[in-house]
């Protein structure tokens, strides 16, 4: 928190830096908020003022502005002169309505300001630019190296994310930072990757000091599941989503959560692993010593072991590492698929099975946190879920453990394959931009 | 949210009506986050500096709340002189310190406000009179009547509160309302209790308008384990507790869950069903229809069960409900208690086997939500604690299962049996007083 300084000012539009977002002043000893005074306000009027626009798709009118944010007209003007004169919102037409004077629209500045992405999957590492509306400006992803050291990757990184910025014809200036959604457990206060089960080689890798020293942008690391949670949060704002889960179907399996539309993070970030949740209890062994565990049980590399067995696919070949190659599991996967798509019996059961074992999952986490919405990504997701889906809602709906009364929606990702990675570059435009109320508290 | 009217305005104290308490302004369509001005702030900051005070057993000087809060000396001097006026603060002496003026002390004004909190668990109905600091003013219980309709029930209660408001000798127009912990699931929004598993005759029952009739005073209706954990919350805001579940053991098991010092209601106020986190592949078959469910497992009536099976304990009398008579189980599970207290190695069994599949289901509960303590509480968990407790914490931290890297505490309840009636009648105080900062927002 120390380098996080006062709150934002009323005179001046201020970032804040990075690593300061998910922190809240009352985040250390006695839980006693602080108060709040013009200030701390100013900066997050002028947040809430530019999620607003960012949020209308063809803009908003200053009267607009002020009747969606509740904020007077000289406020909304103050505010909308500050964000016009720091190039972050432009003035794009009139509309005339009614008898009054044309209303100007104020649209967001979509090259006012960019983020970069990051996402590590243990089999594929995704870039992407964002521009201060979240759209892509471009991408791009690379076969995650097997064999590297961890700090050979950040060098692969860094010249990653500086040929995408060239090639994106973005001015780096413009830059706010760089996101990275790693897989856990992280230490996000330390910025450091501590020991992701599917990434045998990376202990205690400082990537945040590393990538901000090599690329020299601001860092902000964020657990995978996390990330894509965030970014389903924020492209989904139009719907309502409160309180989901997002399945995260990866190399891993992971579940980000949103409760009362804040992304839950607990004590050390680590929140979202769901992966021990016993679904099967004649299962196979997992590492955990238990049987049946459900994040043994669907990913894909289990997938495609269970239709080894069934005689289904050849056995793809091993590492060095005693691990299944990823390459072959991806494309070992997508035979299953295939085979399930064309009728073949043992291959659908072994992902109706699959289904079945998420579902009860998925009860377990919405009985424990009376969710009403689970949304189903990442980039393995798309090969499995037509016959995931088939069984997957009746089951959890038709459970006779599930508690809430409510209806429960499915839906996929409303971002897509690059989830995690947008949701990395999305917390840095969050970090900068959203208005939090926790923000407005003053810094002692 | 349309009785919720305006923000508390800059110049008076309001108190904002029950029933708004945990709604949020951007609470339906659209999740844009409204603005903040003045008189919305002016809200706020009141109850910052009440619950600063609140906080601070010797009270404070104007001068030290400044500091504490990070409002300027006037308006503290403001807040303070309205607080004054309204009763709810006094002026307790004067300490000298240094050269300067002496400082008056504000403290809280006990006998300013109070709430009465009811907790209704299937075995006790407990009432509690708190005052303003969370004092326990006056405290009955009864058992709950077994044959009875809710709406004799609702007569039974309405009387019981009437009494204990008398004896208390608090006078009537000083009580702010009535809290109710209820077992799930509850409809919150219209204030009725649905059908809790224990309370067979409790189906669609109006609890908080037929409650509210019958005592002419505000009601709320709140989750039992929500209600709990809010009260650990409130009473243990010294030792910082952020990110921790409350595990609740009375006729049922449940968890009341925090995150980021805000208790998790979920969609439909129904969060902290933990009851079907499998925990013992080999268990006895659940209703849900799968074997070894923790909450079919570890509850009084099921430790009974086993210990009647095991030969220790004679076979507790049945009702007409065809279920185990609540009050002989209690006699019976202090029975065990006493048996497995004094070595015995069959009862001893039975209890540690409980703590193991407790501490199972916590690894589960810890891993999804990254929580750092675990606070243990309810009627009937000090009868079992002392087993439990020789098996449950190494049983979590050597489970290969668990994810967090970091330590974890494991501690009773800072509020004791009362817990959830106490948290109920929190729940009344803190919806006219605790600082939120989404409080803050413009209501549109």
């Amino acid at each position: 928190m120390d380098n996080c300084g006062e709150a934002p000012g009323e005179r001046e539009l201020e970032i804040v830096p990075l690593g300061c977002i998910w922190t809240t002043p009352d985040g250390e000893g006695g839980g006693m908020r602080t108060g709040t005074n013009l200030p701390a306000i100013g900066g997050y009027n002028q947040a809430v003022v530019l999620d607003a626009i960012r949020r209308a798709e063809d803009g908003l009118s200053r009267v607009e502005l002020a009747e969606r944010t509740g904020l007077s007209a000289q406020t909304i003007g103050n505010v909308s002169r500050r964000l016009l004169d720091a190039g972050l919102v432009i003035e794009t037409g009139k509309i005339v309505n009614g008898p009054g004077k044309p209303r100007t629209i104020l649209q967001l500045e979509s090259r006012g300001s960019y983020a970069v992405g990051v996402h590590i999957d243990p089999a594929v590492i995704t870039y992407v630019v964002l521009d201060l509306r979240g759209s892509i400006v471009s991408h791009s992803r690379t076969r995650t190296p097997s064999a590297s050291q961890p700090d050979q990757v950040v060098d692969l990184m860094a010249r990653s994310i500086d040929h995408l910025i060239d090639d994106s014809g973005v001015d780096r200036s413009l830059v706010l930072g760089v996101g990275i959604a790693s897989p856990g457990p992280i230490d996000a206060d330390a910025g450091i990757v501590l020991d992701p089960p599917m990434l045998p080689r990376w202990q205690d890798v400082p990537l945040r000091a590393a990538l901000s020293e090599a690329t020299g942008l601001p860092v902000l690391l964020e657990k995978d599941v996390t990330a894509a949670a965030v970014a389903e949060l924020w492209f989904s704002s139009r719907n309502g989503r409160a309180n989901f889960a997002f399945v995260y179907y990866g190399t891993g399996f992971g579940t980000g959560l949103v409760i009362n539309r804040e992304a839950v993070r607990g004590a050390s970030s680590n929140a979202g692993d769901a992966g021990h949740i016993t679904v099967d209890a004649g299962g196979r062994v997992c590492i955990c010593g238990r049987r049946g565990c459900v994040g043994d049980l669907i990913t894909p590399r289990s997938l495609v072991r269970q239709a080894v067995e069934a005689g289904l696919l050849p056995l793809p070949p091993a590492t060095e590492d005693d691990l299944l190659d990823l390459a072959s599991i991806v494309s070992s996967l997508h035979r299953l698929a295939e085979l399930a798509g064309s009728g073949d019996p043992a291959a659908t059961k072994i992902l109706h099975d699959a289904g079945r074992h998420l579902a009860r999952a998925i009860v377990v986490i919405v009985n424990l946190l009376d969710l009403d919405e689970i949304v189903f990504g990442g980039p393995f997701w798309e090969e499995i879920s037509g016959a995931i889906l088939e069984v997957l809602p009746f089951a959890v709906e038709s459970s006779e453990a599930l508690i809430p009364k409510h209806g429960l929606r499915f839906e996929r990702s409303a971002v897509g394959e690059d989830v995690a990675a947008v949701g990395a570059a999305v917390l840095v435009l969050d970090h900068a931009f959203s208005p939090r109320p926790s923000a407005m508290l003053i810094s002692v």
